[in-house]
């Protein structure tokens, strides 16, 4: 999505190790205008297809995914990042493992909010290695729910996450995807 | 707001320790229709006010605030509970108590994000001891930003929160105020 990658060229900024922050439009500060304009591309990509709930995780996802909802007019449901593992049998819960911060955390849902009849799209901010959305769908096959696909803002397509997910079978579209970050300089996939 | 209070009677569970769980609509699946009648409310609210940004708290704020931002026309900041490697050193920072959680953490702002033309108005979900408010609050005075205001989905009236924030001559328009939960029935102050 040309928008998109202007955005990141404009915006972006690259740091050390191959972080792409896009801090002051997405994942801190948030562009909600710019943000409804992605909305509209999911609600394009998706066009036909049953969809009855989004499903993220906190915290950066939940602002996406809320405004993402409103075009598709179903609610969004986020997993909770939890240490406190208070296993209760009312959740659904699986370990999501953290690149960035370098350790293991439990994610949970609510099995009230999940259930075998739901049609779910998953939103979420990035997809680099894939743990993340992993979980999100482990935690939608245990309830027996249908995953209509991902909607993805920026996938790093030089790392492995958008093939292992796509060779589970799941849909999965990215609005932007890096194939480099060498030297700073940003290349997409077009 | 009438469209609230009947939805907390309908939808909210009253747990022991006078604790109002509202994750069917609020907290954890989000109903982002309804919350953009709150929106709407809101921005009627704070109609004529200059408002140049959005602050809120990760994460059940986030959602909220990013369908409110939208009746502004303006971007959301969302303080972040932890320091991410994500995130430069340049931020402003303060401490918060939580109740819930019985802990104290820190919160940032990237001072990127907050500057002394700011006009701020807080939006999130809960009021009740005002930790996290009076935390946000500091953040935009560390700023030099003005505060135009709060608004809060659900005051808990019978707290001390919402009395101190407005005696620090901070205007705080909640949409439900609590006024007791007495043997798990909701009274409101109309």
């Amino acid at each position: 999505m040309k928008l998109l990658e202007d955005r990141i060229l404009k915006d972006g900024i690259v740091r050390e190790g191959n972080i792409l922050k896009v801090d002051s439009f997405i994942n801190h500060q948030i562009d909600v205008l710019f943000i409804r304009q992605l909305a509209k591309e999911f609600k394009r990509l998706y066009e036909g297809e049953e969809i009855t709930k989004i499903l993220t995780i906190e915290a950066s996802g939940i602002g996406i995914a809320c405004i993402v909802a409103e075009e598709f007019g179903v609610p969004v449901v986020f997993a909770k990042k939890t240490k406190t593992v208070n296993i209760a049998n009312d959740v659904y819960t699986t370990k999501v493992e953290s690149f960035t911060h370098k350790n293991v955390y439990d994610i949970i849902v609510a099995k009230d909010f999940l259930n075998a009849e739901d049609k779910i799209l998953i939103i979420d901010d990035f997809l680099a290695k894939g743990s993340a959305l992993k979980g999100l769908i482990e935690l939608i096959r245990f309830a027996g729910a249908t995953i209509v696909g991902a909607g993805i803002i920026i996938e790093k397509a030089y790392q492995e996450g958008g093939g292992l997910i796509r060779d589970m079978g799941v849909r999965v579209e990215s609005l932007a995807r890096i194939k480099s970050m060498n030297e700073g300089k940003i290349e997409f996939i077009s």
